[in-house]
């Protein structure tokens, strides 16, 4: 049957590997202009708003900028309170999803879908703390969003300083174009489906090392190095091992990655010394690496800034998702509302039918 | 800023709606043309497979076909026993998953990944039959994977017959092209995740009502029926109505679903009188749509031969993902090995930035 499958073969439309530069769908979230190193959220410049927005405000421009707000008080379902001495954040927002009602093959319709979604953003830096310490901590209601989560994960009250420099962090890292993550979520959110299921899907690519793990990486990397006059022999001798450097290069950005522009100021307040190695190995990596990848990207400076806003290494990549969970939901309405299923077709390559 | 995000559209690659027809990689798991009413594993007939090998052989050929068994004993680690009385489907797989060790931010490998793929196949059964009964019933030594799903699921020996009819579905269902909860397993899998989190993301995307939901519409519609001479004066009423009449057409197939003809064979076989009912349906419902969606499609006959097996109504879904989960499984380990993220574009329509 060779000649059956060549004549379904020629029919299909090739596009080059990973879907990329390919267009799967029209978006009003927000769009990724990587020659200009410019990204923008609903056609507002992110960068600027990180500079003068609240997470608050900005979620809510985000997740459907229809001016109702995208964030609740954070309270967990009392039922997940038993269950949170055993689980990952995978199973612990899949249990949340469950707890406040999400339900599979059950169409809920945007309204619910939007309540689900604020209930879903709401919660999550409580389930991460309450993951972390095994037990819960309410929010607290004179706390905003930034700071409850800081609190929840340390147990003091926070500066001001580190309460910015992570609501700087999460609102500059709460969309970012159609990555794995992003498309995962509108992938499952093509079905019908409840948001929990969405933001689960979501979490599991996010987890994929070549996602998700490059911030605890570069720490690794910070650390190898530990001062400024090793890091470009450290650098030299990694890429002579063929180990890749990690918080360089840019699917997207050709231009320098304006989330890293940011964070540098952000960690040049909040930490000089650590801004000045991380500058440091910034300046040695684009020279070492020179003709290869052009760009520092967001994952370079980062971590060094959640770590002195004192976010545990252990929860960089679930910190991530606190901010990211809004994109994912405004994602996930807007592809819901399409009624269109995404279903691609492949090459077919193995023995002959 | 409109004249930027013009030039970096005018880059994208333009391709249908939900990527209808779009090779996104090359597959060996299988293929299915269409316009033949034909699909296979790996080259070999699915319909001759599910007429003529067990569950067990069909798996080891879609996992990898490497010689070495898909499905192990399918014992569920007891770590799950105290929380089945709480979780829905979606949560207790990735407890599983979690509790087998597979984890986010490592690269597994490719050999670890298979183990874990094998022990989740293994396992899914007894979590369903756990979940809906509120505790373990450990599989039996004695009989075989499907065998021990009908068994654990009623608590009695199930019938050859029964047996032998939810094997062919199972095997039939193993694999079918690039749907979306398969498609979402490979685009989580492509940021190098581990298997439970491109299961969770499958499940969740099976989940949705345009996906997974509509086997349990067309009991309804069976129900609402109920005798033959009462079908056409029914379908023509949700027509009328502007409902969607269950279990016809199909985005790929245009002759027939040739997994609606064998199903309606085993149907024919295991139970005369339901049979001739739908068998009915069928050409009414093809005559009613004439001229607008020409095929029966799997999920007409599927749920009544589910129903004939035993299976409860409200585990069709999930019983369908005791057998997709193989295919879930081969298509993730394929996209592991890429390694290259999916990550398309998008049109970007809203406010000028």
């Amino acid at each position: 049957m060779t000649g059956l499958a060549c004549a379904s073969m020629a029919e299909l439309i090739e596009v080059p590997r990973g879907l990329h530069g390919v267009a799967v769908t029209a978006t009003t979230v927000g769009d990724v202009l990587g020659d200009e190193g410019y990204f923008h959220y609903r056609g507002r410049s992110a960068v600027e708003l990180a500079r003068t927005s609240t997470f608050e405000e900005v979620a809510a421009i985000v997740l459907d900028d229809s001016g109702a707000p995208a964030i609740g008080d954070g309270t967990l379902p009392a039922s997940l309170a038993p269950l949170l001495d055993r689980f990952d954040l995978r199973t612990g927002l899949s249990a949340l999803a469950e707890a406040i009602g999400t339900r599979a093959l059950v169409d809920l319709g945007p309204e619910q879908r939007r309540v689900d979604a604020v209930q879903l953003i709401s919660a999550l830096p409580t389930l991460v703390a309450a993951l972390h310490h095994g037990r819960v901590t309410p929010p607290r209601a004179d706390l905003g969003h930034v700071a409850n989560y800081l609190w929840m994960l340390t147990g003091v009250d926070p500066t001001p300083e580190a309460v910015r420099a992570l609501e700087t962090y999460l609102v500059l890292t709460i969309d970012h174009g159609f990555n794995a993550s992003t498309f995962a979520a509108r992938v499952i959110a093509s079905t019908g489906t409840d948001l929990g299921g969405c933001l689960v899907g979501a979490l599991a690519a996010l987890s994929g090392p070549r996602h998700g793990a490059s911030m605890a990486k570069v720490l690794d990397m910070l650390d190898g190095i530990a001062e400024a006059d090793r890091a470009e022999v450290w650098m030299r001798d990694e890429i002579a091992a063929r180990r890749r450097l990690m918080g360089f290069g840019h699917s997207v950005y050709r231009a320098p990655d304006p989330r890293c522009t940011l964070l540098s100021e952000v960690l040049a307040a909040l930490s000089p010394e650590r801004h000045a190695l991380v500058a440091h190995v910034e300046q040695t990596g684009l020279r070492v690496l020179a003709g290869r990848r052009l760009v520092a990207n967001v994952d370079l400076y980062a971590p060094v800034v959640l770590e002195a806003c004192g976010v545990p290494r252990a929860l960089f990549t679930a910190t991530f998702a606190v901010g990211r969970v809004v994109g994912w939901c405004a994602h996930a309405l807007e592809q819901c509302a399409e009624a269109k299923v995404i279903r691609p077709a492949a090459y077919y390559v193995g023995p002959p039918p």
